[in-house]
Protein backbone atom coordinates (compact mmCIF):
# COMPACT_ATOMS: atom_id res chain seq x y z
CA UNK A 1 0.00 0.00 0.00
CA UNK A 2 1.32 3.28 -1.04
CA UNK A 3 1.33 5.78 1.64
CA UNK A 4 2.39 8.84 0.49
CA UNK A 5 2.73 10.47 -2.96
CA UNK A 6 5.22 11.16 -5.37
CA UNK A 7 5.68 13.93 -7.56
CA UNK A 8 8.54 14.39 -10.07
CA UNK A 9 9.70 17.20 -12.16
CA UNK A 10 12.28 17.07 -14.03
CA UNK A 11 13.95 20.17 -15.64
CA UNK A 12 11.08 22.41 -16.21
CA UNK A 13 10.75 24.01 -12.55
CA UNK A 14 11.19 27.61 -14.11
CA UNK A 15 11.59 31.04 -12.20
CA UNK A 16 8.49 32.69 -13.84
CA UNK A 17 6.33 30.67 -11.13
CA UNK A 18 8.02 32.59 -8.08
CA UNK A 19 5.28 35.71 -8.49
CA UNK A 20 2.60 33.09 -7.32
CA UNK A 21 4.63 32.77 -3.97
CA UNK A 22 2.68 36.00 -2.63
CA UNK A 23 -0.80 34.62 -3.82
CA UNK A 24 -0.74 31.31 -2.27
CA UNK A 25 1.01 32.47 1.12
CA UNK A 26 -2.17 34.84 1.78
CA UNK A 27 -4.60 31.93 0.17
CA UNK A 28 -2.73 29.69 2.91
CA UNK A 29 -3.10 32.20 5.45
CA UNK A 30 -6.94 32.51 4.85
CA UNK A 31 -7.22 28.92 5.26
CA UNK A 32 -5.20 29.25 9.01
CA UNK A 33 -2.70 27.39 7.51
CA UNK A 34 1.12 28.18 9.22
CA UNK A 35 3.74 27.26 6.47
CA UNK A 36 6.97 27.10 7.27
CA UNK A 37 9.96 26.08 4.88
CA UNK A 38 12.77 24.27 6.82
CA UNK A 39 16.48 25.06 4.84
CA UNK A 40 19.73 23.14 6.45
CA UNK A 41 22.70 21.14 4.72
CA UNK A 42 22.45 16.85 4.23
CA UNK A 43 22.17 15.25 7.24
CA UNK A 44 21.51 18.09 9.42
CA UNK A 45 17.69 16.02 10.96
CA UNK A 46 15.12 17.67 8.83
CA UNK A 47 12.97 14.83 8.23
CA UNK A 48 14.08 13.74 12.22
CA UNK A 49 12.81 16.98 13.57
CA UNK A 50 9.69 17.04 11.23
CA UNK A 51 8.58 13.41 12.42
CA UNK A 52 8.95 14.89 15.86
CA UNK A 53 7.05 18.15 15.23
CA UNK A 54 4.25 16.54 13.89
CA UNK A 55 4.23 13.68 16.77
CA UNK A 56 3.88 16.67 18.97
CA UNK A 57 1.67 18.65 17.24
CA UNK A 58 -0.71 15.87 16.75
CA UNK A 59 -3.82 15.56 17.17
CA UNK A 60 -4.52 18.71 18.06
CA UNK A 61 -3.08 20.15 15.09
CA UNK A 62 -3.55 19.00 11.20
CA UNK A 63 -0.11 18.61 9.71
CA UNK A 64 0.95 18.05 6.05
CA UNK A 65 4.52 17.79 4.79
CA UNK A 66 5.97 18.56 1.07
CA UNK A 67 9.52 16.75 1.02
CA UNK A 68 11.97 17.75 -1.18
CA UNK A 69 14.92 15.45 -2.43
CA UNK A 70 16.82 15.22 -5.77
CA UNK A 71 16.46 11.52 -5.62
CA UNK A 72 14.54 8.92 -3.79
CA UNK A 73 11.59 8.61 -1.71
CA UNK A 74 13.16 7.82 1.46
CA UNK A 75 12.26 11.10 3.50
CA UNK A 76 8.67 10.67 2.65
CA UNK A 77 8.93 6.90 3.48
CA UNK A 78 10.12 7.78 7.07
CA UNK A 79 7.44 11.02 6.78
CA UNK A 80 4.41 8.81 6.32
CA UNK A 81 3.97 7.14 10.14
CA UNK A 82 4.06 10.90 11.22
CA UNK A 83 2.05 13.02 8.92
CA UNK A 84 0.31 12.99 5.33
CA UNK A 85 3.49 13.44 2.87
CA UNK A 86 3.98 14.24 -0.40
CA UNK A 87 7.57 13.57 -2.01
CA UNK A 88 8.84 16.19 -4.23
CA UNK A 89 11.76 14.94 -6.50
CA UNK A 90 13.81 17.31 -8.39
CA UNK A 91 15.22 15.01 -10.65
CA UNK A 92 18.59 17.00 -10.52
CA UNK A 93 17.54 20.22 -9.33
CA UNK A 94 19.24 21.87 -5.74
CA UNK A 95 16.63 23.76 -4.61
CA UNK A 96 12.79 23.38 -4.29
CA UNK A 97 10.81 26.15 -6.56
CA UNK A 98 7.65 27.55 -5.81
CA UNK A 99 5.66 25.44 -9.04
CA UNK A 100 6.53 22.11 -6.93
CA UNK A 101 4.82 23.59 -3.97
CA UNK A 102 1.65 24.10 -5.34
CA UNK A 103 1.45 20.78 -7.23
CA UNK A 104 2.51 19.34 -3.31
CA UNK A 105 -0.27 21.05 -1.62
CA UNK A 106 -2.64 19.76 -4.62
CA UNK A 107 -1.66 16.20 -4.26
CA UNK A 108 -2.26 16.54 -0.31
CA UNK A 109 -5.91 16.76 -1.56
CA UNK A 110 -9.01 18.72 0.44
CA UNK A 111 -7.48 18.21 3.73
CA UNK A 112 -7.64 21.16 6.19
CA UNK A 113 -4.00 21.85 7.43
CA UNK A 114 -3.19 24.39 10.50
CA UNK A 115 0.54 23.24 9.78
CA UNK A 116 2.09 22.72 6.25
CA UNK A 117 5.57 21.86 6.85
CA UNK A 118 8.29 21.85 3.61
CA UNK A 119 11.53 20.17 3.89
CA UNK A 120 13.47 21.69 1.15
CA UNK A 121 16.73 20.01 -0.57
CA UNK A 122 19.80 19.20 1.75
CA UNK A 123 21.99 22.55 0.74
CA UNK A 124 22.51 25.58 3.03
CA UNK A 125 22.75 27.81 -0.11
CA UNK A 126 20.13 27.97 -3.32
CA UNK A 127 17.42 27.42 -1.10
CA UNK A 128 17.92 30.30 0.44
CA UNK A 129 17.26 32.59 -2.63
CA UNK A 130 13.49 30.96 -3.52
CA UNK A 131 10.22 32.17 -2.10
CA UNK A 132 8.28 29.25 -1.62
CA UNK A 133 5.25 31.18 -0.24
CA UNK A 134 6.10 30.49 3.74
CA UNK A 135 5.44 32.52 6.01
CA UNK A 136 8.23 30.92 8.38
CA UNK A 137 11.64 30.23 6.90
CA UNK A 138 13.50 27.79 9.63
CA UNK A 139 16.95 26.84 9.33
CA UNK A 140 18.62 23.89 11.08
CA UNK A 141 22.31 23.66 12.28
CA UNK A 142 23.67 20.48 13.51
CA UNK A 143 26.48 20.94 16.07
CA UNK A 144 28.31 18.47 13.94
CA UNK A 145 28.49 21.02 10.84
CA UNK A 146 30.49 23.41 13.57
CA UNK A 147 29.85 27.26 15.10
CA UNK A 148 31.30 28.88 12.15
CA UNK A 149 28.55 28.37 9.59
CA UNK A 150 26.54 31.43 9.91
CA UNK A 151 29.40 34.06 8.58
CA UNK A 152 29.59 31.49 5.71
CA UNK A 153 26.05 31.06 4.51
CA UNK A 154 24.99 34.38 5.19
CA UNK A 155 22.09 34.47 3.22
CA UNK A 156 20.53 31.24 4.81
CA UNK A 157 20.57 32.52 8.05
CA UNK A 158 19.96 36.66 7.36
CA UNK A 159 16.69 34.72 5.28
CA UNK A 160 15.36 32.46 8.22
CA UNK A 161 13.06 33.50 10.98
CA UNK A 162 14.07 30.75 13.26
CA UNK A 163 17.38 28.67 13.94
CA UNK A 164 17.03 25.29 15.22
CA UNK A 165 20.45 23.75 16.16
CA UNK A 166 19.95 19.87 16.35
CA UNK A 167 22.38 17.01 17.65
CA UNK A 168 23.21 18.66 20.64
CA UNK A 169 23.25 15.39 22.46
CA UNK A 170 26.57 15.21 20.41
CA UNK A 171 28.06 18.18 22.10
CA UNK A 172 30.07 16.50 24.27
CA UNK A 173 31.74 15.40 21.39
CA UNK A 174 32.51 17.69 18.85
CA UNK A 175 34.26 21.12 18.85
CA UNK A 176 30.73 23.16 18.34
CA UNK A 177 30.25 26.42 21.11
CA UNK A 178 26.85 27.04 21.12
CA UNK A 179 26.82 30.69 22.26
CA UNK A 180 29.42 31.44 19.76
CA UNK A 181 26.98 29.96 16.43
CA UNK A 182 23.80 31.82 18.31
CA UNK A 183 26.04 35.15 18.20
CA UNK A 184 27.21 34.70 15.22
CA UNK A 185 23.76 34.50 13.83
CA UNK A 186 22.44 37.33 15.56
CA UNK A 187 24.87 39.36 14.21
CA UNK A 188 23.76 38.83 10.25
CA UNK A 189 19.65 38.80 11.74
CA UNK A 190 19.26 40.02 14.91
CA UNK A 191 15.65 38.72 15.77
CA UNK A 192 16.60 35.49 14.95
CA UNK A 193 14.55 32.80 17.37
CA UNK A 194 16.97 30.05 18.66
CA UNK A 195 16.18 26.55 19.66
CA UNK A 196 19.08 24.16 20.87
CA UNK A 197 17.61 20.40 20.56
CA UNK A 198 18.39 16.87 20.27
CA UNK A 199 15.98 13.90 18.49
CA UNK A 200 17.89 10.95 20.65
CA UNK A 201 17.08 12.03 23.30
CA UNK A 202 14.35 14.13 22.55
CA UNK A 203 14.98 17.83 24.06
CA UNK A 204 14.10 21.20 22.78
CA UNK A 205 11.09 20.28 20.97
CA UNK A 206 8.29 21.50 23.37
CA UNK A 207 9.79 25.29 22.87
CA UNK A 208 9.89 24.79 19.18
CA UNK A 209 6.83 23.56 18.80
CA UNK A 210 5.03 26.42 21.23
CA UNK A 211 6.62 28.59 19.04
CA UNK A 212 5.29 27.11 16.07
CA UNK A 213 1.60 27.30 17.88
CA UNK A 214 2.21 31.05 18.95
CA UNK A 215 3.31 31.86 15.41
CA UNK A 216 -0.07 30.38 13.75
CA UNK A 217 -1.74 31.90 16.12
CA UNK A 218 -0.28 35.22 15.41
CA UNK A 219 -1.04 34.32 11.70
CA UNK A 220 -5.06 34.01 12.88
CA UNK A 221 -4.62 37.16 14.53
CA UNK A 222 -3.85 39.39 11.25
CA UNK A 223 -0.30 39.48 12.40
CA UNK A 224 2.10 36.90 10.71
CA UNK A 225 5.88 37.26 10.62
CA UNK A 226 7.02 39.31 7.37
CA UNK A 227 9.08 37.33 4.95
CA UNK A 228 12.15 38.87 4.74
CA UNK A 229 14.13 38.37 1.44
CA UNK B 1 50.81 40.00 8.07
CA UNK B 2 48.57 38.72 5.73
CA UNK B 3 49.58 34.39 5.48
CA UNK B 4 47.05 34.02 2.05
CA UNK B 5 45.80 35.60 -0.61
CA UNK B 6 41.70 36.71 -1.53
CA UNK B 7 40.27 36.37 -4.57
CA UNK B 8 36.79 37.75 -4.86
CA UNK B 9 34.51 37.52 -7.88
CA UNK B 10 31.01 38.39 -7.48
CA UNK B 11 28.17 36.81 -10.39
CA UNK B 12 30.38 37.28 -13.03
CA UNK B 13 31.37 33.63 -13.35
CA UNK B 14 30.20 32.18 -16.37
CA UNK B 15 29.95 28.66 -17.93
CA UNK B 16 31.58 30.04 -21.12
CA UNK B 17 35.40 29.19 -19.08
CA UNK B 18 34.93 25.37 -18.74
CA UNK B 19 35.50 24.72 -21.58
CA UNK B 20 39.33 25.91 -20.76
CA UNK B 21 39.29 23.08 -17.95
CA UNK B 22 40.35 20.45 -19.75
CA UNK B 23 43.45 22.29 -21.41
CA UNK B 24 44.07 23.40 -17.37
CA UNK B 25 43.93 19.50 -16.66
CA UNK B 26 46.56 18.56 -19.22
CA UNK B 27 48.93 22.32 -18.40
CA UNK B 28 49.00 20.44 -14.58
CA UNK B 29 50.19 17.16 -16.17
CA UNK B 30 52.56 18.37 -18.04
CA UNK B 31 53.39 20.29 -14.72
CA UNK B 32 53.83 17.16 -12.51
CA UNK B 33 50.57 18.17 -10.13
CA UNK B 34 47.61 16.14 -9.29
CA UNK B 35 44.31 18.43 -9.02
CA UNK B 36 42.17 17.00 -6.34
CA UNK B 37 38.61 18.95 -6.24
CA UNK B 38 37.24 18.13 -2.70
CA UNK B 39 33.19 17.92 -2.55
CA UNK B 40 31.11 17.99 0.43
CA UNK B 41 28.36 19.02 2.87
CA UNK B 42 28.99 22.19 4.83
CA UNK B 43 30.44 20.82 8.24
CA UNK B 44 31.76 17.87 6.75
CA UNK B 45 35.40 18.49 7.52
CA UNK B 46 37.16 19.93 4.12
CA UNK B 47 39.54 22.13 5.89
CA UNK B 48 40.35 19.53 8.48
CA UNK B 49 41.22 16.88 6.26
CA UNK B 50 42.89 19.32 3.85
CA UNK B 51 45.02 20.86 6.74
CA UNK B 52 45.91 16.75 8.43
CA UNK B 53 46.69 15.49 4.46
CA UNK B 54 48.84 18.85 4.05
CA UNK B 55 50.79 18.13 6.76
CA UNK B 56 51.22 14.45 6.12
CA UNK B 57 52.60 14.93 2.51
CA UNK B 58 55.21 17.96 3.74
CA UNK B 59 58.07 18.41 2.66
CA UNK B 60 58.23 15.88 0.52
CA UNK B 61 55.43 16.92 -1.56
CA UNK B 62 54.81 20.48 -1.68
CA UNK B 63 51.42 21.25 -1.82
CA UNK B 64 48.89 24.40 -2.55
CA UNK B 65 45.31 24.61 -1.85
CA UNK B 66 42.76 26.94 -3.38
CA UNK B 67 39.67 27.42 -0.79
CA UNK B 68 35.99 28.16 -1.99
CA UNK B 69 33.72 29.70 0.22
CA UNK B 70 30.65 31.77 -0.51
CA UNK B 71 31.63 34.41 2.47
CA UNK B 72 34.44 35.36 4.73
CA UNK B 73 38.23 33.49 4.37
CA UNK B 74 38.23 31.75 7.67
CA UNK B 75 39.48 28.06 5.85
CA UNK B 76 42.19 30.17 4.16
CA UNK B 77 43.61 31.28 7.80
CA UNK B 78 43.10 27.56 9.38
CA UNK B 79 45.06 26.47 6.08
CA UNK B 80 47.69 29.18 6.04
CA UNK B 81 49.36 27.46 8.27
CA UNK B 82 49.64 23.91 6.39
CA UNK B 83 50.23 24.82 3.10
CA UNK B 84 50.09 27.95 0.82
CA UNK B 85 46.13 29.07 0.79
CA UNK B 86 44.47 31.36 -1.72
CA UNK B 87 40.60 32.17 -0.85
CA UNK B 88 38.01 32.17 -3.79
CA UNK B 89 35.35 34.31 -2.32
CA UNK B 90 31.97 33.79 -4.76
CA UNK B 91 30.33 36.30 -3.41
CA UNK B 92 26.75 34.24 -3.23
CA UNK B 93 26.98 31.10 -6.21
CA UNK B 94 26.95 28.29 -4.80
CA UNK B 95 30.18 26.36 -6.73
CA UNK B 96 33.05 27.08 -7.70
CA UNK B 97 33.54 27.45 -11.75
CA UNK B 98 36.42 26.84 -13.47
CA UNK B 99 37.40 30.90 -14.03
CA UNK B 100 38.07 30.98 -10.68
CA UNK B 101 40.70 27.77 -10.45
CA UNK B 102 42.89 29.35 -13.15
CA UNK B 103 43.06 33.03 -10.85
CA UNK B 104 43.85 30.95 -7.77
CA UNK B 105 46.45 29.20 -9.27
CA UNK B 106 47.93 32.51 -11.12
CA UNK B 107 47.55 33.50 -7.35
CA UNK B 108 49.65 30.94 -5.93
CA UNK B 109 52.71 32.24 -7.79
CA UNK B 110 55.31 30.40 -9.86
CA UNK B 111 56.04 27.80 -7.10
CA UNK B 112 55.52 24.28 -8.75
CA UNK B 113 52.96 22.08 -6.85
CA UNK B 114 52.84 18.62 -6.50
CA UNK B 115 49.33 18.23 -5.30
CA UNK B 116 46.97 21.26 -6.07
CA UNK B 117 43.68 20.67 -3.26
CA UNK B 118 40.47 22.14 -4.43
CA UNK B 119 38.41 22.77 -1.73
CA UNK B 120 34.88 23.28 -2.97
CA UNK B 121 31.81 25.10 -1.83
CA UNK B 122 30.52 23.08 0.64
CA UNK B 123 26.73 21.93 -1.64
CA UNK B 124 26.69 18.72 -2.31
CA UNK B 125 24.27 19.25 -5.21
CA UNK B 126 25.90 22.18 -7.72
CA UNK B 127 29.55 21.61 -7.50
CA UNK B 128 29.17 18.11 -8.77
CA UNK B 129 27.55 19.76 -12.55
CA UNK B 130 31.29 21.43 -12.73
CA UNK B 131 34.78 20.58 -13.85
CA UNK B 132 37.42 22.60 -12.45
CA UNK B 133 40.02 21.38 -14.59
CA UNK B 134 40.75 18.54 -11.92
CA UNK B 135 42.37 14.72 -12.07
CA UNK B 136 40.91 13.38 -9.06
CA UNK B 137 36.96 14.33 -7.44
CA UNK B 138 37.19 13.15 -4.41
CA UNK B 139 33.66 13.29 -2.14
CA UNK B 140 33.98 13.61 1.51
CA UNK B 141 31.32 12.39 3.69
CA UNK B 142 30.92 12.60 7.49
CA UNK B 143 29.35 10.09 9.45
CA UNK B 144 26.78 12.45 11.17
CA UNK B 145 25.33 13.48 7.99
CA UNK B 146 23.18 9.73 7.54
CA UNK B 147 24.25 6.60 5.97
CA UNK B 148 21.85 7.30 3.51
CA UNK B 149 23.25 10.40 1.24
CA UNK B 150 24.69 8.77 -1.49
CA UNK B 151 21.31 7.79 -3.51
CA UNK B 152 19.83 11.05 -2.41
CA UNK B 153 22.55 12.72 -3.95
CA UNK B 154 23.74 10.65 -6.92
CA UNK B 155 25.54 12.48 -9.44
CA UNK B 156 28.15 13.76 -6.87
CA UNK B 157 28.79 10.14 -5.72
CA UNK B 158 28.83 9.04 -9.73
CA UNK B 159 31.31 11.57 -10.49
CA UNK B 160 33.75 10.98 -7.34
CA UNK B 161 36.68 9.20 -7.65
CA UNK B 162 37.30 8.41 -4.01
CA UNK B 163 34.92 8.64 -0.95
CA UNK B 164 36.62 10.01 2.12
CA UNK B 165 34.37 9.03 5.44
CA UNK B 166 35.02 11.66 8.10
CA UNK B 167 34.32 11.89 11.81
CA UNK B 168 34.59 7.98 12.28
CA UNK B 169 35.65 8.80 15.84
CA UNK B 170 31.46 9.78 16.42
CA UNK B 171 30.24 6.32 15.05
CA UNK B 172 29.48 5.12 18.39
CA UNK B 173 26.98 7.97 19.41
CA UNK B 174 25.35 7.94 15.57
CA UNK B 175 22.76 5.48 13.25
CA UNK B 176 25.71 5.23 10.76
CA UNK B 177 26.77 2.02 9.08
CA UNK B 178 30.08 2.42 6.96
CA UNK B 179 28.81 -0.57 5.37
CA UNK B 180 25.72 -0.01 4.13
CA UNK B 181 27.04 3.60 2.95
CA UNK B 182 29.62 2.06 1.08
CA UNK B 183 27.18 -0.60 -0.24
CA UNK B 184 24.66 2.19 -1.66
CA UNK B 185 27.75 4.50 -2.94
CA UNK B 186 29.58 1.45 -4.65
CA UNK B 187 25.60 0.63 -5.80
CA UNK B 188 26.32 4.02 -7.84
CA UNK B 189 29.61 4.16 -8.90
CA UNK B 190 31.19 0.18 -8.16
CA UNK B 191 35.28 1.54 -8.51
CA UNK B 192 34.80 4.28 -6.04
CA UNK B 193 37.86 3.73 -3.49
CA UNK B 194 36.91 4.74 -0.09
CA UNK B 195 38.66 5.57 3.22
CA UNK B 196 37.19 5.81 6.97
CA UNK B 197 39.08 8.45 8.62
CA UNK B 198 38.26 10.52 11.68
CA UNK B 199 40.93 13.78 12.83
CA UNK B 200 40.21 13.69 16.51
CA UNK B 201 42.18 11.26 17.15
CA UNK B 202 43.90 11.26 13.73
CA UNK B 203 42.86 7.79 11.95
CA UNK B 204 42.68 6.45 8.50
CA UNK B 205 45.25 9.54 7.17
CA UNK B 206 47.78 6.97 6.06
CA UNK B 207 45.28 4.92 3.57
CA UNK B 208 44.07 8.32 2.21
CA UNK B 209 47.24 10.04 1.47
CA UNK B 210 49.09 7.17 -0.12
CA UNK B 211 45.99 6.75 -2.38
CA UNK B 212 46.83 10.41 -3.60
CA UNK B 213 50.64 9.58 -3.68
CA UNK B 214 49.61 6.32 -6.00
CA UNK B 215 47.40 8.51 -7.99
CA UNK B 216 49.75 11.18 -8.64
CA UNK B 217 52.48 8.55 -9.37
CA UNK B 218 49.64 6.76 -12.00
CA UNK B 219 49.88 10.78 -13.50
CA UNK B 220 53.55 11.20 -13.88
CA UNK B 221 53.63 7.33 -15.27
CA UNK B 222 50.87 8.53 -18.23
CA UNK B 223 48.18 6.84 -16.88
CA UNK B 224 45.60 9.23 -14.66
CA UNK B 225 42.70 8.31 -13.69
CA UNK B 226 40.12 9.30 -16.33
CA UNK B 227 37.53 12.13 -15.27
CA UNK B 228 33.79 11.15 -15.16
CA UNK B 229 31.06 13.14 -15.90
Amino acid sequence: MTRYQVVTVRREIGAAELLDAEEFRQRMTSHGTLVANILSSPGSGKTSLLSATADRLSPEFRCGVLVGDIATDRDAQRLADHAPAVQLTTGGACHLEFSLIERGRQALGDRELDFLFIENIGNLVCPASHDLGEHLRVLLLSTTEGDDKPAKYPKAFRTSHALVISKCDLLPYVPFEVDRAVADARSIRSDLAVFPTSSRPAQGLEAWCDYLIDQRRRLLGGHPCRPNR
